[in-house]
């Protein structure tokens, strides 16, 4: 009899559902709304019926769906208790079980979502054919995961793969969100490419095309500096210094074989995974000097496939 | 019918041998020569020989033994091969096949030696109870061992735990024995507390009960710091905030439970361990913040417990 699985990725305002054979082949994938009403009390069982409904459309039956992957905005605990999903209105919620009542008593696996993206790339995208993984996304701030061995690292706080807030400048003074100062995702993400772009506009005089602009992009600051944009070089210069050395440190704790870098940043091309990797040599230890820098290939699609892993892993 | 393990620990002037029963207790341990003779030819087959010699007197049949771990100094690839080990002699060698060849087919399984040493805190040692430990070892260099799961993270190339060459100064100049500059242990070694306070006395004014003395040692330093010598309390400020920084970095990407802290150093104290709890508490993500930071308890014998821990493991 045919096995199956779920992939759910549980946004803010959508859930992305997979429908996946049990020989990772990806049979539909669909999206419903997040259902915020009452602190988020419907999620589940809005994500239960979609399941149902798609199973019996296909006469597919519960015995034959080996579990449900699920990838949340928040930290999960190793007993697959959510601790707080700001974003969907959630408390204490014990997500595997709740959901797994629901959903005939089949097995459910919650994750972080940003370790499940990660675990997506490692097994469908830029990571498929590595066991040891390291994903990096470049957003608001920087976020990832660590896969080794094709399976999450959580670490013992859930807080693994937080190496946005890697303490590498003990001399900077600026407070970073998390409340400490001179954390690496200050300078390493999309927000800390743009802060860094007005700090120089404001104290040097380099000509840069971007002055007297408003609301500059991260990614208006990445296409200055391939029109040779003198501000912008330096600014992709300093940010590509700091993380690439900040994958040097990374690599002296878990040696990965890849990179995998991810958000809006990475679509800028492979100019941009060339300088991290030149970055990257210059800093590390010369016994991992092999591992690759690559972008990630499932864009939002990452913490779909990742639920899915979690239930094929 | 009972079942026992040995665990070998492979130095380059005497092997540790150890029985154990595979409850985890510590039989019988005892010390073999290592015989350098001939490139190290003879070492596999002298092992062999003591642990059929113990079994002999003991009555053990070769059924009853799971396997033999071994930990050894040089890097060991996943397949069980050993690439060059300096202080044996050695190139290639198939430590595994080899063994087993010659102790009755017996499962072997190697590891390097600090990862080995480190398995051994966390399965006897001070890591004991804990799944996910870090061990820093303080010598000539700085090593250690990344535990998750129990288990020994090795890395892609062999060089997961590599923290001593984490690129923490980017702005150094002086060079590390790996070729680059600012890595870790140029400050956070037994050797960087030595060559840090040289270079205090040499260049600074400040008072202190080391000047004019030959052949500083890290001990003595430390006994100095404890004994309010201004210049030994700079030095180990230096250090802590260094390796407290360290390990906050390390929390960043793996997050263990506990750092266990090896080498001469670590027998200073528990001052020294509060001095360093206090540093990465500074530096540290808040969600990793109750890690515990404990000296190392087995001393040389680390080695062998975790080589046994490989085959009970």
């Amino acid at each position: 009899m045919e096995q199956f699985c779920f992939g759910i990725d549980v946004g803010g305002t959508t859930i992305k559902i997979g429908l996946f054979h049990t020989d990772e082949t990806l049979m539909k994938k669909w999206e419903i709304r997040t259902n915020k009403e009452d602190n988020g009390a419907h999620i589940l069982q809005d994500i239960s019926d979609a399941m149902k409904a798609e199973m019996e459309a296909r006469g597919i039956l519960p015995e034959q769906i080996r579990g449900v992957g699920i990838g949340l905005p928040g930290p999960v605990l190793p007993n697959g208790v959510v601790n707080h999903c700001v974003n969907l209105g959630w408390g204490m919620v014990p997500v595997e079980t709740e959901l797994s009542e629901l959903f005939y008593n089949r097995p459910v696996k919650a994750g972080n979502d940003g370790n499940v993206a990660a675990l997506g790339e490692a097994w469908f995208g830029s990571g498929k054919g590595y066991d040891d993984m390291v994903m990096l996304t470049l957003g608001t701030g920087l976020g990832g995961g660590v896969i080794l061995g094709r399976r999450i690292v959580t670490g013992s706080h859930g807080a693994a793969a937080e190496v946005g807030h890697m303490p590498l400048y003990p001399k900077a003074t600026k407070p970073c969100n998390c409340g400490k100062t001179g954390c690496l995702e200050q300078i390493a993400s999309a927000t800390g490419i743009v802060n860094h772009t007005r700090e120089l506009l404001e104290t040097t005089e380099i000509p840069s095309s971007l002055r007297g602009k408003e609301n500059i992009s991260a990614k208006a600051i990445l296409d200055a500096c391939q029109a040779a944009d003198p501000l912008a070089e330096q600014v992709v210069e300093d940010f590509t210094d700091a993380l690439g050395r900040g994958m040097a440190v990374i690599a002296s704790v878990c040696d990965p074989q890849i990179f995998v870098i991810g958000g809006g940043v990475s679509k800028t091309g492979s100019w941009l995974m060339e300088r991290l990797k030149k970055s990257y040599d210059k800093y590390v230890f010369f016994a991992s000097r092999d591992a690759l820098v690559v972008p990630a290939s499932l864009g939002n699609d990452g913490g779909m496939f990742g639920a899915a892993a979690l239930i094929l892993s």
